[in-house]
């Protein structure tokens, strides 16, 4: 009799192979959840195979829509950015991959969820809380945490000869010699040869952003149009073309921000365990959009209202590194921050070029600034009564 | 010809009974404002003598429910205190006054307003910031910062001889040897006598509370109901008295508050223009107000929306003292602090006796603590993740 | 043969009684290790209880002194306070407990220390941290952790079968109904029939101040000095006592609140494990010096500096109620409050009555209003610019 | 008769030279005072001009290497920067060129110090808050606040009509179509044709930092190494080329900067004053050193004393933007900061290209990431208890 269902975070991967046939050997009903973030993945590919091992169901999800919409415009307006330097794209998928895993769970009658992230890092945390904040009663199974599936499976090996042994069909080509995590928003490496903090990248490590020295030798000029702190609208400056819904404004400023190296970072961070890790970081578009959209911020935003904004946006920072953003806390400080960008409205002009971005000049029907030579003295604004009253 | 018409805050004290009669002689129409905001007047005496010395108009305005419902509570839900002690029973009234004035010379069409306020104090600042923030093309008067008006009345006695010639009534009791604020929360002491940090205030000082030496000797029991952060409900635990509008239980607190003592406190504090200054107050209501507050906040917010609150409620004590009740910032910040406020629900019951306030009891329809025992763990919020997850 | 020696903190009590003697039948030598941090408690009993269970050696600390010197002071520097309410008492003493422990198992080559707190408190975590911090390699035995000792031991009735079974003598009064934390600084009262937030605390429960009804009818007036932020002498205005090392300056405030009622306070908190917790506590003196320190600060310290050390305070708070007095963090955020304090210098004098601290006047040196008068302008310190440059 | 002795902060512009002769005119003795802080200036000419144009005494004073050291260097611990953006390189050299001034003025004698800031900038606060902080006694003459003098100098022209009149050289090559200040560490372009925030800098505007689009095809790679958070050494990594003077350090990352294109940003800032404002800065070796410090600092930091000097920093730069270098809250961060970096010590190697600076790998003998795999478990550090607690 089968222990109960369980829904399992999928990849199409080896680890999450050998989980799922390992599951089922426990006794488990396994549904197999892979969510599409905009990674490159055979998505066909994987369900055929989640199928093959014997997957009761197999949901594939395209969450790109809500995962920009939901979670990365949120993240735009808070200038969301970790320790000054990550602009958190693991981060910020993992609630929205973990939302849509209970609530296929919850529908599907489902008491278990279980995933593959190891036990000493940040994304385990970033999962549970999620699960539990939206389905406190959910059970979650994590095998690398669970003593007989980690002695069982003490490296690779065992995992490729698990999968032999379970017509669990294996890598044909060699592993990285570096751990990857993709989504639409960025890609991240670590572990492994990149382990040492000194060793230097290699140089065909990224996928997403070309080498600067073999980018284009004149920039791209493009024009971001803001809305209440987020994007609304991309133009090309010079061909035109421009796009107009969150995914399409997204992919495009990835495109271009890919065409030009834009976004590589290689950094230590502290993780929310303890320990420091290095990471290495290619988020071309959301580099671009954390430019653009401090600069309309400052443009438009009162002056004392941006201070406050800025330590609530370390402190979205910091919870949602953590894996905090169903947390109340979280939910209020994404409230403050939504409030705080409701005259956050204009355009920014930027060139992209040989790895950097450049804020080229800006507009706002908003800005106290474009106001300045109007009747109200110094800005227009309440900062002018403070001059007023210093005179 | 008038150079035009001044709205004045007129107090029916010496000095703004001079300054009105100064602005008449100076060429301007005089409108005299005075509000109430349950400072102990003869309200229809002030309007008299205004009338009397030349005002154009004279408006008495009953400020008391909105000074409570607008200005007071929303600093009870930021447990709104001015470095650690001064529950700032001054700066709170004044944007509530000022805001009546400026809805007046707009009605009336008055181009100025003016005040009585002098050139060193916290005041003039919060006054006219309020003024600018709410008619940004108001001109302000304030005699006590113009050469020609401070060197001609250099020190009471000018003042005097100034009335006598003019036939204003002149005081017959000799002037307190320091000078007060008061209105429904608080009264204020200080200069004079008391300027001097070391010397005693006098015992015969206080005029809202009791001298807790000669207070009742046994304490009354009181319960104080919450709905989003603010009182709805207060009620005698003994003699089954209750009151439900905020201008009744704010003015049963200060009674019950008075009687035995409650809320007088002696400091230094730190003036928005620099330097330190000796001030007494004594806040009956408003102490055992902050103290309620505070418990039944602690008892049903999570506790890191606490502390992102708390921090929000310093910076709104410091603006508040400092006259940014009208500014962007502090409107954000009061958009955030009412929003953390939405589970502030419950009762907490107080002893009120010689001086001090006890917190006895609390509950709630809100609180984790009680659906502890419940199905989801340790506190059955969001908290209980991570101690689940500890574990 | 022996697992090796473990050093027990050992309270005399029932259940540290049965960890003893059942850390001998795991195979362990005992050391128990008992502080005096000025509990009410008969040293040379439970010296006699240990070694008749068997303990190899037995230490009974007096950390009286360096309790209040290292631990307390800086407290009071830091206005340290949680949650706007809970003065810390039993947070700060845990450091100083856990540090003399570690210290023995080093100097005595254990390699085992254990304690009796239970896994749902803030304290086990205190105390685990503080090891950690001082003695990284320890290993630590926390029996109400441990399956095999709590499912033996489901209640109190198990431990009393056991301690009959082996000899550990049993209490013959019964059990308060609630539990207590006593030291110098003040004594908690929680669980049992308090946990129900609602229900108010029995009269007679208080052990360290007087019912504010029964106190005396006329206050003691005290004068309290300062130095670098630490109180350095008292003075009782009338009778001339006074007192200047530390441990007799605490013992002496806390006899005067214990006198007249200070300090008792009734609250719900948050706990670092998530879950809220209604406490009561008295904490006379420190009630006294936290008014004191409070009022001599703002009095002699700089506002802005003011400001960021309100801050750090808070900070501290935080991190000494959660356990990381030896943090990094806290290190750092201590040397800062220290460095902040090298102005508060002064004399506060005080009166104290009917459960309440008022402050009654102030003179210092150092503070900036007294030298108001001088030639610099307003203040005399750099504040005096603004105000210059603003005019 | 002379009406005393002014110390002029003197350009050899236009505007300071016409302030000189003014000065005379009013009949001040006049001392004119020129730092060298590394702006491009033929200061032997200056020195004639000032000495021709009737200054009793002129000095030039060299004070780049006090500049470095005591004013970039803190600056670089605390990685100051305003807003998110501005690096701060005009407001870091004032209160470096006021501290000589008035230490000029105190040995000469002089009661008044002058200088040629406009009344709507910061530059006049950051001016006068550090005489005034410095030499409280000093009068400050500031022409263009003063009515005499703006209103008969309305414009350029004036000055020029002025000059002509009293034999003051002219400028012959027409001034910019905008302002500019530059130092060491940058210049700043801001008025004029930039005051529009939605029009292109010219591409001719530049003078520290050639155009992104004609740097070197292949960048330079160095090697900067610091000691309690400071740079000690910088190093090529091709031509092992090495300076270690705090002068000479700052020199060559600047060449290293200018060459490739580095540290070029266009913003709108908030002023103190209120107004919002276009500003265009370069800032080529403090780029590099930003993002080196903030590298080796993640890198060696506790992460939750990171957090804490995050805040302190972020004070830090709004306290050096707005002129209060020399006040006790920003001495009192500043000591703060400087004790963060203790142990922030190690090597970064960093790639300088087009525009772009990319962190290689860092390495030091005090991160807790290289001690991971020593003996305390996770990170060797405190964190690491955390961590084994959790577990």
């Amino acid at each position: 009799m089968s222990k109960g269902t369980v829904v399992l975070a999928y990849s199409g991967g080896l680890d999450t192979s050998c989980i799922l046939v390992w599951l089922k050997e426990q006794g488990y009903d396994v549904i197999a959840y892979l969510a599409n973030i905009g990674q490159d993945e055979d998505f066909e590919a994987a369900h055929k195979k989640a199928e093959s091992l014997g997957a009761k169901k197999v949901f594939i999800e395209d969450l790109r829509a809500e995962f920009v919409e939901e979670f990365i415009w949120p993240s735009v307006q808070a200038n969301a950015i970790y320790e000054d330097r990550y602009l958190l794209g693991t981060s910020v998928a993992r609630p929205c991959i973990a939302r849509r895993q209970v609530q296929i769970a919850q529908r599907e009658g489902a008491q278990y969820v279980s995933h593959g992230a190891t036990g000493k890092g940040n994304d385990q945390i970033r999962f549970e809380l999620t699960c539990y904040a939206l389905y406190p009663e959910v059970k979650i199974i994590a095998p690398w945490r669970i003593p007989e599936f980690y002695t069982r499976f003490k490296g690779r090996k065992d995992l490729m000869e698990y999968a032999q042994a379970h017509g669990i069909p294996v890598p044909v080509t060699p592993k990285a010699p570096w751990s990857m995590d993709a989504n639409l928003m960025h890609i991240s490496y670590e572990s492994g040869i990149l382990e040492n903090p000194k060793s230097h990248a290699p140089a065909d490590l990224y996928l997403m952003t070309k080498n600067p020295e073999d980018t284009p030798t004149s920039p791209d000029l493009i024009e971001l149009e803001f809305k209440k702190g987020v994007p609304v609208k991309v133009s090309h400056l010079k061909d035109g073309k421009s796009k107009d819904t969150p995914l399409e404004i997204f992919s495009y400023v990835n495109e271009i921000g890919g065409k030009h190296g834009v976004g590589r970072i290689d950094i230590v961070e502290n993780r929310f365990i303890g320990m420091k890790s290095r990471g290495i970081y290619e988020t071309p578009g959301g580099t671009i959009l954390y430019h653009a959209h401090l600069d309309i911020e400052a443009f438009t935003m009162d002056r004392e209202v941006r201070r406050i904004k800025q330590g609530l946006g370390i402190r979205f920072s910091e919870l949602l590194y953590n894996g905090f953003w169903y947390s109340p806390e979280c939910e209020f400080v994404r409230h403050c921050i939504e409030k705080s960008q409701e005259s956050v409205e204009g355009k920014v002009q930027l060139s992209v070029f040989k790895g950097h971005v450049y804020v080229l000049g800006r507009e706002s029907p908003r800005s106290p600034l474009q106001r300045r030579a109007g009747q109200y003295g110094c800005t227009g604004g309440l900062r002018s009564l403070r001059c007023v009253w210093l005179h």
